[in-house]
């Protein structure tokens, strides 16, 4: 029996699924399969279906759910707030890695210092799609467009426990001790040339607790991860 | 006053250092560096020299040592074996990333899994050089040349603790709970597809412990820097 194949789809209505144009041709088109053949779908909600080819169009490939099953997601919640480097294949690279070890939501920020601001934000949520089916995960990590770190700190209320990555402050807790178990979290890692002063003071000023990382000089996306990757293994 | 340079010399005599040809470029036509100018170099070995210009010579720029400093390593050793992935990108990206996080030496095996065989030692090495420099770092990983994984397992002597990352064989420790702080560490990681039975057999007959990385299916490379970062947390 051949391996089972994955779809993902947000287009879930009761027992009746479609998949986007892109889907459809890689379900219809590669992988030549006819009305009732099974594949299964994820949501990226957690839920796996089990599911028949009911109309095998090229561009909306439509479904009937047999059966579903609920997964349960990371058991904790762990968000990393990121400035964007100039390269975007590291940031693209940490969205990838990062779902396979494991987060819930991913904000880019744009900082003083930062040397890009934008992102292709479909790009980047194929990439996350794609490292969901791969690691076999069925939970999607949130993603949202960049926002200026300012505004993103005052406006939004975050998670119970907010922490901020800085080489500025000197003898900062590591985050293996300052994270708490059980607490949902927002990490916030800053551009290569760190925060501005201007930023640390607001974020400080608004509770947010200042973390190392380490002695060693990591780069943006490295921290992002090993961050991620720190998170994951005391949540073991 | 500009941040100060740092080149990499393998080169070194009692107090004279000649850089190679790519460095003596970088300093000399690049930077524009003169006689009398200050530079900094390392060894890889974890000795840090501040050295004046002595001869500007663009192909084999001389150096004289002024003063030299001696840093620690990491403070524990840890050897990563692992299978190269068929898209030799991601074993580039490993060999950056675990040289910021921390890594004493990588030896690329060759199982009958592996969908690849080779690698460009110089372009490896190449990589770990300028990651080292990157993370302020002064001890170059060490890196071996690909060798058939059962011939590695039977010649060598590796180190205190030898653990085999595999997905087969039920129910394994975490490495996080099978690391014994301290012991030098061999962590060996399979190929997509994992050891085959044979391979698995030969490590376990010869003392090697079974270990999990958790619940997520990771790509090969993920699983190689979950690895190093877990030590390397544990080791905080």
């Amino acid at each position: 029996m051949p391996p089972v194949v994955t779809f993902y789809s947000e287009a879930i209505d009761r027992n009746q699924i479609v998949l986007s144009n892109e889907e459809s041709h890689h379900c219809v088109r590669v992988l030549r399969k006819h009305i009732g053949d099974q594949v299964e779908v994820i949501d990226g909600l957690g839920n796996r279906f089990t599911c028949e080819l009911a109309d095998e169009h090229k561009k909306h490939c439509r479904l009937t759910v047999i059966s579903s099953t609920g997964e349960a997601d990371l058991g904790y919640r762990l968000e990393i707030a990121t400035a964007l480097p100039k390269n975007i294949a590291r940031f693209e690279w940490f969205l990838e890695k990062a779902t396979e070890i494991g987060i819930s939501r991913i904000n880019p920020v744009i900082c003083d210092n930062s040397e890009r601001t934008k992102m292709n934000f479909d790009r980047s949520k194929k990439i996350l799609i794609s490292a969901m089916k791969q690691s076999k995960r069925s939970h999607l990590p949130e993603l949202s467009e960049p926002i200026k770190i300012s505004k993103w700190i005052e406006q939004t209320d975050h998670t119970d426990q907010q922490l901020i990555a800085t080489c500025v402050g000197g003898d900062l807790p590591h985050l293996k001790s300052a994270y708490q178990l059980g607490k949902n979290t927002t990490i916030l890692i800053g551009p290569e040339g760190d925060f501005s002063e201007k930023e640390l003071k607001l974020a400080l000023d608004l509770g947010w607790q200042g973390i190392s990382l380490g002695a060693a000089r990591l780069r943006m996306e490295t921290a992002a991860l090993v961050s991620v990757n720190t998170i994951s293994i005391l949540n073991q």
